[in-house]
């Protein structure tokens, strides 16, 4: 037998059956009208949000990372409950578009921006996180052939990096941002030019589930940007803090204690509290916000005993949930949370391998997971499947082609 | 510096730039409108096949598992020079039909066949390559109900595994097949259900690069067909030996022997050719058709510097070249074989790491690489692009969607 990852908090049986925001999921099955389908519910996404705010000092921003689930009956639903919302690509400023987003609320961090995404930033007064001096010098050229005043903020590549987090993006040689020492006559040019100077972007890791690693973190990226901005001589009118806050995933894995993160920042804003008067503070999360929001349901096709060992093969697996199959930045793979969703209520009888459809070993949903009994035709439900599930994963694989997707 | 892969043999250079099919690769982009690219060689595949043919024993026949690549101007072009197509879902069987390929060239493999697929396949003259009991019940129900006799064969789980392959599909419990103890009895009923009973399929596992690894689990492979038919006595139609022919990808890896490969099973088949008389021999390969013939070309967007590091940065990345970034049933990562296309035939000058665009510290496509000097505007080739690069890849991953792929 092999552990489980945690359930998260929130979820209800209604008659033994799994419910999502209230509704059993057979039900929701029925309105989606296939398997498999990735199910986001907007009271726990709320709540998240409502919890997060309570523990977060007064007057700190929350920007939204769309990469972590660009769904867009989600993005609609989320842009106003957020200050802002960070974008990676000119996909996903063209998202935001369609749904009428104003350029003024986006920032767009990436190192690999195009000309022409760069040009439709600009156009439509998005704020670029700039990654490069080379990159600043693009962005000035095509706002000058524009003629449109571009809103340029600079990334940070920072020289400590977030402890314990599962993506470090800093400390050291990276892809990401501009190294610190750069960064002040970088900032002087960008002001020099004219443009509308946006302040700083410093990123330091992501998923961290310990408070004293975020706080340590959070403290480095204040000291480095007020030490960047008066060096620089340019103030700063925005500071975004990056993310970092993770969500339990595996066995063993806690919450974060947001608190103790509030409660640390509110410290440290007063702190710092001459030097950020004229701060506008962000945090940007993405997997925080709507991770745990998120169920993947897919229906048990098979059931089949091999050597001793049972399968539960569903008509889902790693083209919809890479992450779960363990196939996405992990080395050893461990279980998500995942239960039969038919039988939510029920004790576990059996020990069973749960599979995906597709014809490869890595296809795997759960291994020797202690569950009810299932059979074909029942319902299994992972979890965390709100961030990084439906997007990061190779939907036309094997001809299979994308899940359903229902926000209730 | 980290060694890359071994640049495959057959391309060349025209005026210094990397040529595919004769067609420099900046014609080719050209022609293409646009970066990141995916170029695959018709001259190569038809090389590969050519050679394959001259080293495999008189009879035995080839046949495409389509999920190593599935872009329809290639499965136009390969079809007609194998023998048969392999398909691992209903969403490929329809790519096949749209082609106009007969089902009775297709065989159907795959662990979580929904009852539509079933449907759809039997209603094509496809061969359903069942994977359990419970998967034949629900075949012969439906061929009942629509009135169509099913042309059925037994995925076997063999007891033995192909060593050294890079994914075992054999040994012990799996979701695969059927435990080869519990065949005769399956194939018996399908025999006497007055099916078309077209044998069976026994798959080992996939990219092995040593010929004598191949040989041993085509030669357990023999045995046990042999062995099940007889026991069920039922004959043997056809034996789908399975694939596992590999390609090399890391530095270090040597191709395949096949012409070692070849001369043994023509000896295994002298062995046996009183059993397999009356046998259809066929074995069934994805990635060694295609894989080296496929090219992923993607354009530098920034060349930066970092703590003393170059960072070539390309507009592409995982979302097409999943495998290549070392997050797809890889433990460690290493690099594929890589070059800057644009100075082919130049010596390598510097050391740089090449990533994609994506935000995120996955996005690597080569680590610590000896390249030419490369700027931007300069298109990078990963090799080894034409097997589950497009396809296996999260393409809508930031928003980034697929690239272009042409055949030339």
């Amino acid at each position: 037998m092999k552990p489980i990852g945690p359930i998260p908090a929130g979820f209800t049986a209604i008659e033994g059956e799994l419910a999502i925001s209230g509704r059993r999921t057979s039900e929701l099955v029925e309105e989606a009208g296939r398997t498999p389908l990735f199910v986001y519910s907007k009271s726990m996404i709320e709540q998240r949000l409502a919890d997060l705010r309570a523990a977060m000092p007064d007057g700190l921003k929350v920007n939204y990372a769309i990469k972590a689930n660009s769904y867009a009956p989600l993005l609609e639903y989320i842009s106003p409950l957020v200050d802002g919302l960070d974008i990676a690509s000119g996909g996903e400023l063209e998202m935001l578009q369609e749904l009428g987003i104003d350029g003024s609320r986006i920032s767009f961090a990436g190192p690999g921006k195009r000309d022409e995404e760069l040009e439709a930033a600009i156009r439509a007064g998005v704020t670029l996180n700039l990654e490069s001096e080379n990159e600043a010098r693009r962005a000035l050229a095509i706002s000058e052939k524009i003629g449109v005043t571009p809103r340029l903020a600079i990334r940070v590549n920072p020289d400590f990096e977030l402890k314990g987090s599962g993506m470090k993006m800093g400390g050291g040689a990276k892809p990401f941002g501009i190294d610190a020492e750069r960064v002040p006559a970088l900032a002087r040019q960008i002001v020099d030019a004219g443009c509308d100077w946006r302040g700083l972007h410093i990123f330091t890791g992501s998923q961290a589930l310990s408070a004293e690693a975020v706080t340590e973190a959070q403290s480095n990226i204040l000291d480095l940007a007020i030490r960047l901005a008066n060096e620089a001589g340019v103030g700063l009118p925005k500071l975004n803090m990056g993310g970092g806050f993770g969500i339990p995933y595996f066995n063993g894995d806690t919450p974060l204690e947001i608190v103790r993160v509030g409660n640390a920042l509110r410290e440290l804003f007063k702190k710092h509290s001459q030097d950020i008067a004229e701060t506008e503070l962000f945090i940007e999360l993405g997997r925080y916000l709507v991770g745990e929001a998120g169920v993947y349901l897919t229906r048990i096709v098979d059931r089949k005993e091999s050597h001793g060992e049972t399968y539960l093969v569903t008509d889902g697996g790693l083209h919809h949930q890479l992450a779960a199959s363990g196939n996405f930045g992990t080395v050893v793979r461990r279980n998500y949370p995942v239960a039969i969703a038919s039988y939510f209520a029920a004790e576990p009888t059996e020990v069973a391998n749960i599979v995906g459809c597709l014809c490869t070993p890595l296809d795997r949903l759960a291994d020797k997971a202690h569950v009810p009994k299932a059979d074909v035709g029942d319902i299994v439900a992972v979890f965390c499947a709100g961030a990084y599930g439906a997007s990061a994963s190779p939907s036309a694989f094997l001809g299979q082609g994308p899940a359903a997707e229902l926000l209730v």
